[in-house]
């Protein structure tokens, strides 16, 4: 039901003046809710220039949000366009969204989870760009998935297996589309209002009733530091918390990638292994918490403790890795792959990188990792750019560990002998190693509620 | 000589980023001189969009600019078009700006006095918008006068009579005018840094060897508070200075208007009076206060005080009415009106408004006078309105007279009966008079070097 935005449009012309609130929002002062909604509906039809809207998010940078201005910007920004009401055919659902990261593979091995638990998941996702990559790219490995459906097939998907993983359609919070892309080049990204108004914006219009946000920080993650991460996540909890949906936060490391594998079909393989009770311990217990507080929103669990166990029990039955087969049928790809992992995407060059010294690992330049993947094919630098799936590598080092010098750090998964060789020094150099012991790297930080 | 600006815009296009500027800006740090330089030649050149310019105005406008930025700024502006260069025609000119209020006729008087003392002057002025009146408005006046002059014609004038007087070209600072239009709706005006580039870099595209600012302070002039109108001074005096043309600025009042009158003819027929002995103090005051700095500057007085001895006899002597009957005549006017100002464009109707009550006049809402008279005919709403030559008002009382009861406070001419009737409510509610006496205000607030 896409909102007809003319009418309320010409309603407020006369009292709303853009300008007017520019000044507001310039000399500090809080914007009201009928300004906000006013400003947000407008530009959404095309009826307040960009470089008044560049102007004012450049005062919202500088200014900052209050926490009523940023649930009336998210409401806002949510009601611009069609919003999902998923209530007819299922009576509560969760979603989740990971701020991204470096081998962020976390959707792959917690949707099929928490919808083997009988918890519907209807998602909506994103592809990769820069440093970050995306759950659809990943899942695009096996050959004829397809995350473009119709409204009636993402419908009937969510009725008939639970597990829905589709595209951000431009008819779901149209408002965040045109912000983000001015912001993008307006240097008005880095800004916490705006950057949880547009995920919420996109979590309330997709009508989860419960919402678990998986927040990064570290030097892989957006938010570098984790005060800012725990101020970003309490900004999107206390959204969610305004609009009435049920939010949790984990604010969790990414100064090391997740897991080991980096690049699209060797994520995929990396979240199979964890279904089937292998993979990194640090991926599965970070998909556990994850899972396990979806599964306590969503009552399967009557504790995030209880959660951890339903979680692994779906695992270990073999019903997790069931569903994301169906997930991989109905959307059009071949489920046989699940189990002939080998028969994804391959890289034609495998080379492994063996430490030059020995030592204990002190440190990764996570963000420069998912380069390293980019400039491998595994992702883009540009919207637009093509991914080879089969390109990546694996890190099967963490922060702490020991290795003799001559042992294997890593694996190179290459198409192109000249980007092979560029991989493995900027792998390389992303490394820094210590003759002392080295303390692990935390992996939580703790819950924002 | 236009700048080709394509080359210089291709040269810096690897090296310089507007995001990278935007960053830089919003985050606090001052912009080198190379980056100041090369946006304000790309954007003169379209090769930033306005939505990126937008941005930067704000983040400049909220964390203001340094000395060496803003002179690199005016400086970048000032050579983004045609830059004249009179010295082949006269040796030293001197060129003023007043920065605008409300009855503000300074020009008209003190150009005619300083160019009689043999000190060249090649002005270009502005049309009025809004509360302020514009130079060129007031000298259409007299019926076929134009300020629109070819390049030819300017410099023909200037070497023939020594007083020139044209509208702003758009080959002059192109990027002022860009700048400008963006910066009105973007509410990203009222910035010192911003003003004073705009303003100054129009000066020195001019050409001209010294400059006296008159920058006025109060309820009807852009700043409000002496404090605001001082750090503007000083920025542009600052500006002057590094750009080594020798520049002053007076401080002076703008909590009454100047003078009387306020309306085109009206003002001129005041100017008309000044040059010949009579008419308001105040307006006396404060021109030979001008006059006095631009003959000191110009070295036509070897001091300020023999400025203003020189500037009087000149009007004295009857040689400074005698060039305005020049610059009338040299631009296509009738230069017998300057003798029969009662031939200048008359309103139909003339209403006195009197005093109701006896007591002291304790204040003037200075910009509403202003609109008074907008509302009138004499000025402009929005740009591109028609001016009425002959409506306005005078108002011969001053901050701290008295008047009884039934006296005369002001005059009314308007066109039109029903404009008429608005303009006495609304002048009449600009005034606030006091029972015990009232100090008069100050006008002049200092001098700025």
């Amino acid at each position: 039901m896409a909102q007809n935005l003319q009418p309320v449009v010409d309603k407020f012309e006369s009292e709303m003046d853009i300008i007017t609130l520019i000044a507001r929002k310039r000399d500090g002062e809080a914007l009201t809710t009928d300004q906000i909604s006013w400003f947000v509906q407008a530009y959404t039809a095309d009826a307040i220039p960009d470089y008044q809207v560049a102007a004012l998010l450049m005062a919202i940078y500088l200014r900052g949000m209050t926490r009523q201005e940023t649930v009336d910007l998210t409401l806002a920004m949510a009601r611009s366009g069609d919003q999902l009401d998923l209530h007819d055919i299922v009576p509560f659902s969760v979603d989740k969204h990971s701020s991204g990261g470096v081998g962020d593979k976390t959707s792959l091995a917690v949707l099929p989870i928490v919808a083997a638990c009988g918890l519907p998941v209807a998602k909506m996702s994103g592809r990769g760009l820069g440093s970050s990559g995306g759950t659809l790219d990943k899942m695009e490995s096996f050959p004829g998935w397809s995350p473009d459906l119709t409204r009636a097939q993402f419908r009937h998907q969510v009725q008939e297996i639970g597990l829905v993983l589709a595209g951000q359609t431009h008819d779901l919070a149209p408002a965040d589309g045109k912000l983000y892309a001015l912001r993008d080049v307006t240097g008005t990204v880095a800004c916490a209002p705006l950057i949880a108004a547009s995920i919420m914006s996109k979590k309330l219009a997709g009508g989860a009733d419960a919402i678990v946000l998986d927040v990064k920080a570290g030097s892989g993650a957006f938010m570098t530091s984790v005060a800012a991460a725990r101020e970003l996540a309490q900004t999107m909890v206390n959204i969610g918390r305004d609009a009435n949906r049920q939010t949790v936060a984990l604010l969790a490391d990414m100064n090391q990638p997740l897991g080991q594998a980096v690049g699209n079909a060797l994520e995929v393989k990396e979240a199979l292994d964890c279904l089937q009770g292998g993979g990194p311990a640090d991926f599965w217990a970070h998909c556990q918490e994850v899972a396990a507080y979806m599964l306590h929103l969503g009552q399967k669990a009557g504790s995030v403790e209880e959660g951890r166990e339903v979680a692994t029990a779906a695992r270990d039955n073999g019903r997790a890795l069931d569903k994301f087969r169906q997930l991989v049928a109905a959307q059009g790809g071949d489920p046989a792959l699940v189990d002939q992992p080998e028969k994804l995407p391959q890289a034609r060059l495998v080379e492994t990188i063996t430490a030059s010294r020995s030592g204990y690992l002190a440190g990764v330049q996570t963000e420069a990792v998912g380069w390293t993947a980019v400039h491998l094919g595994a992702g883009r630098r540009v919207k637009g750019d093509k991914i080879d799936p089969a390109v990546g590598l694996l890190l099967p080092i963490k922060v702490g560990d020991y290795r003799h010098a001559g042992e294997p750090v890593a694996t190179i998964h290459a198409n192109d002998p000249d980007k092979l060789d560029r991989a493995k020094e900027e792998l390389l150099a992303t490394l820094t190693w210590s003759e002392t012991p080295v303390e692990p790297l935390t992996h939580f930080y703790g819950v924002v509620t």
